[in-house]
């Protein structure tokens, strides 16, 4: 599967191509990024969205913000760097993948300035440090989608939310590599996609690319996924991730929190898939994972047809926190994680 | 408050008028409904919604439908009785109080028809028996009202799902009764309103109900209902039903069943308020419920605007069944039965 989400064209004078997400699946539209600001913007919007894709398309934008400080101090090159990866940042808060991404480009830089690079030379590693992250997380999807498809067996059934795929990656996706790998395999699945309100990525993204890859998946609206567990139609629960703390509690999207408790309900396992890029041992738990609050509009109209009562009051955040001990396993490129703890992840980081 | 979703206009020979559900909160719209055919298609489409008001739409519906046989002699009349209410009885499946009221009717007209009366007089009296239901219903919405408020403190967060307020009753709703009467009582509450896809009955309807009716009232998409309960904000958990099996098993809008995992998870009561005509003595419990599936257009274009890929699957099961088990307690207007079972449901059928 080609790379369906972002990449870069040219050398370190070019610029980011986007596919723009908003748009689908009614237009498969290609945006070019030409700035630090049109980047902002796209990843604000969610344009370009899902934690590992985010990481790949914040390093790519720290090379558009630096394209015009080629001609500065490699001491001023590292201090616009460091300014510009603050802006990139504070784009979206949730996924560490992000700012994980932005802080491994700077360093890098530190650490070219400090073997006596000049700004251009320094401008040139960014893109070489953002190319290396797209591939390895590209190297990761596959990785994870061959574990987790050993967690799938023939003619299985499997429910999944928001959008963990191709879509959220630079690869085959997260939660849905395994069911990419599976179905390569001869496995039949069949999947359910949680249409996953407010903006709908599992009916626009998630059934779109699995139809493209010739799955089997039937749409189905948030509060109906208890019915389907309920109906004993769903052997496994895949999802992707925005962050992970060291305790192992997960945060993605909204909507993800009660699936858990419901498979645990039913006896489902509950498998999260990311790659190490999204686990972030400086976060001790959950409650220290910053939540994004989105616009109430989301909520009041969607796809921006009014569906309540002008300025009624609105909750909008755009993920919740599933605790490690409804996590059945995590699977990441290196390794299945059972029952997922701080110890556990933190031997992994170690390997 | 006045009756908000329908009444009926002159003596038999009249016609109902409806509030057109559909159109909130962006329009107040009244139709006119002058034949068994348009409260069929009024049904279907949703225009009037929600157990008890249903029951009251089929009721006058049979009137509608019989309008035009005055002039037949009383056996006639009856055969033709039972045709129409089995038809309008089909419009949807869910909800006994449609087949209920119906069956109630086509009693009173055999009562009436024993006893010597012409079709005209039977007509009369069908009227009569919808005009004491639409009574009673009131009734019953008024003492719902008195006896769930009791449940609530002051200060409270109450969570709801769907529309179980005015929209869905003849009066001041079932679920949402509660919360008008503790307001009148001087309680301050902070409500959040699922928003409830797929037909946004939350967004639409509560939200616009309940801010009329001057209460706090924050919308949420329906994955969000798991976080605001694990937040503490969520006292009580206050839904309406379609049908109640006589274990005590409950019927109600798709999104149901996962809030009442997740309120026993955070030890949250959940209450379930409905009339006894929404109890089916017949239902030996919720697995010989049928439930309503409908149109996948409904996922595929909320609010009439496409958010899937063309042509994929949908599973759309308008309604899901909570076990007994999970409700805390059922209001009726015969009192709060706690833990519901067999045993004290069918005690207070005979009370």
């Amino acid at each position: 599967m080609e790379n369906l989400t972002i990449r870069w064209e040219g050398d370190e004078r070019g610029h980011a191509v986007l596919l723009d997400q908003t748009r689908l699946p009614v237009a498969t539209a290609w945006l070019e990024v030409r700035s630090l600001e049109e980047m902002v913007q796209a990843i604000a919007r969610l344009a370009v969205r899902g934690a590992p894709a985010l990481g790949v398309a914040g390093a790519y934008g720290l090379v558009l913000g630096l394209q015009s400080a080629g001609t500065l101090g490699a001491a001023d090159f590292l201090a616009h760097a460091r300014i510009q990866a603050a802006r990139l940042s504070a784009a979206r808060p949730t996924a560490v993948n992000l700012p994980g991404a932005l802080a491994r480009s700077v360093r890098r830089a530190e650490r070219e300035a400090a073997s006596g690079k000049n700004a251009r030379d320094l401008l040139r590693a960014l893109l070489h440090e953002a190319r290396a992250l797209e591939s390895a997380e590209r190297a990761a999807c596959e990785r994870m989608g061959e574990l987790g498809a050993a967690l799938l067996a023939d003619g299985a059934g499997v429910l999944t939310h928001c959008n963990a795929g191709a879509l959220c990656t630079v690869g085959i996706g997260t939660a849905l590599a395994p069911l990419y790998v599976a179905a390569r395999q001869g496995k039949r699945l069949r999947v359910f996609a949680d249409e996953t309100r407010p903006l709908f990525q599992g009916a626009r993204l998630t059934a779109w690319e699995l139809a493209r890859g010739g799955l089997d998946v039937t749409v189905i609206v948030d509060g109906a996924a208890a019915s389907v567990l309920r109906a004993g139609w769903v052997q496994a629960v895949f999802v992707g991730a925005d962050r992970i703390a060291r305790n192992g509690d997960v945060a993605n999207k909204i909507g993800t929190y009660p699936l858990a408790v419901l498979a645990r309900r039913h006896g489902v396992p509950f498998y999260v898939v990311a790659p190490l890029s999204t686990l972030d041992p400086d976060c001790p738990d959950g409650a220290a994972i910053p939540i994004e609050e989105r616009a109430a509009s989301e909520v009041t109209h969607p796809l921006g047809v009014p569906a309540a009562p002008d300025n009624v009051r609105v909750f909008n955040p755009a993920f919740d926190v599933t605790p490690a001990e409804l996590v059945s396993a995590l699977v990441c490129e290196r390794g299945v994680v059972h029952s997922p703890s701080e110890e556990r992840l933190m031997a992994l980081l170690e390997e």
